[in-house]
């Protein structure tokens, strides 16, 4: 099964199976944070800055980046954003919108071959971005829902997930270019919604061969002490094969959960990650300040064979 | 899949795939433990006493009760332990011993349907311990090595475990009686430790039809900060189908995860036992005394169909 490469001008990431967890950033996202929506409305990215730094210290690999804010020039805004991140962090990103031209421009600005996140299996959206991200030579997130909404059948979502690799081949992208994902409802409403997950997660890479990407902090919604909760349903969904997920790495819990999953994966090679994080106090919850993030993804990754 | 029923007097406890986790206290056992042995040796169970009644408190279902002290006279103690936490904890116990003669002696003085903890895939160990389960109408741990030792495939494990339910069943025990241990070696030192044990509990249950335990602390056998790793493995497992486990449920690391992998896999009905968990301050785990514990296992058990 073939790693997904994303880059920034100086700094590879490769997500795989037999690689450490790649862990991207949930942060620079104004939807329901509304003083950092109205504060990027008004071209103020001072805590956009704070939140690129802070996720990266604390061992973020990857930072997502989105600027959904409504009534605003979002494709004009995100492009900003993007360049804003670019000059102050190093790690690649992935350009979040739901809005085709926000891609577009946000594709434009951005330095290095970067994640699109995302494209659906409706059609409509399909035709729209995939063209974008083969003409960027991107990667793209795919998301296994379509136009009749999302199934609670795990069999109908994988359908749509294959769906979804097949037409980016057909755009010329290749497998490994597509991560998917299975879309993570809250448990608290869909009492299956862990199963699910774990279920699609496991045939995209045995059947598809293709690596996958979550927003993982929708599964506790509702529900009281959500951290443990996210940082549980994580380390089961990386047990299930689950290569990357879109969430946040200041949360002591979440961090955690990541490290000691890669080391039961055997992912951390030599538990390397695992004592150096314990040595600083990281492993043990107790440094959100990031002092004891891991060692730089681009150099502790290593080739399993 | 059929479920595995353990009890005591007064109480059953029902382990399968749709069913909360059973936790197994792993605190009587006197390996390792110095005092305890010494203790333990010369008639004196007040530790003894407090150790049970704490894991129930902290939501142990069950408890797993060990004498084997070296040059002490195990037989005796073992049954004099059994008979002492029976009359102070209603919880049913599983007797663990690698002596034939305390296992026999354990079964003699437990009252209820026990869990014999355990049996191995060797010959000798087969025909000396299987007779005895089915005597007693017990349920039996199968750990998955024989005369060659603990392979690193986990298919040669596999196959030994699938031996042992085929002769359990040859004396008349019945396949939901056994419990397959996949055996957990220390992760520090066996890099895909933790990949071994999910591929052999996931074939337990999809191609044998078997519940699984296992001893979860192995996992973490010398690498810094122990309990998040064990929590982490044991959320894994459970993810890949484990049922239960013997471990320590007077870690609140371990008692979370466990709660919230309950909660992932559906298993944890409209959350109610993590709720309660929260309001009570046990699901973050500040609360080690138990005074949260979920309500009692033959309460909340139910299952889905």
């Amino acid at each position: 099964m073939a790693e997904t490469i994303i880059s920034s001008r100086t700094k590879v990431v490769r997500i795989g199976p037999d690689l450490p967890f790649t862990i991207i950033g949930e942060r620079i996202n104004p939807t329901g944070r509304k003083k950092l929506a109205a504060e990027m409305a008004a071209g103020d990215f001072s805590r956009v800055i704070c939140d690129a730094t802070a996720q990266v210290e604390a061992g973020a690999h990857m930072l997502d980046v989105n600027a959904g804010i409504p009534l605003a020039d979002e494709p004009a805004i995100l492009a900003e954003t993007i360049r804003l991140v670019q000059s102050v962090v190093e790690v690649p990103l992935s350009i979040d919108s739901s809005v085709v031209a926000a891609l577009a421009r946000g594709l434009e600005a951005y330095e290095g071959k970067a994640l699109v996140n995302s494209v659906t299996g409706e059609e409509e959206r399909l035709e729209a971005v995939l063209p974008l991200v083969k003409k960027h030579n991107a990667a793209v997130i795919g998301i296994s829902n379509d136009e009749t909404g999302i199934s609670e059948d795990p069999d109908v979502r994988f359908a749509v997930a294959k769906k979804i690799v097949e037409r980016a081949m057909d755009y010329g992208i290749p497998r490994e270019d597509v991560l998917i994902d299975p879309l993570v409802m809250p448990i608290g409403a869909v009492r299956y919604a862990g199963r699910q997950v774990f279920h699609i997660v496991g045939r995209c890479r045995d059947e598809l061969g293709v690596n996958t990407c979550c927003g993982a902090s929708n599964v506790s919604f509702g529900l009281p002490n959500r951290g443990p909760l996210n940082a549980t349903f994580l380390a089961m969904a990386i047990g299930a094969g689950l290569s990357s997920a879109i969430t946040n790495p200041l949360e002591p819990a979440i961090r955690q959960a990541i490290l000691a999953a890669d080391v039961m994966t055997g992912n951390d090679e030599n538990c390397l990650n695992w004592i150096a994080a314990s040595r600083t106090g990281d492993g043990d919850g107790g440094d959100p300040e990031g002092a004891g993030r891991p060692e730089r993804r681009e150099r502790r990754i290593r080739r399993r064979g």
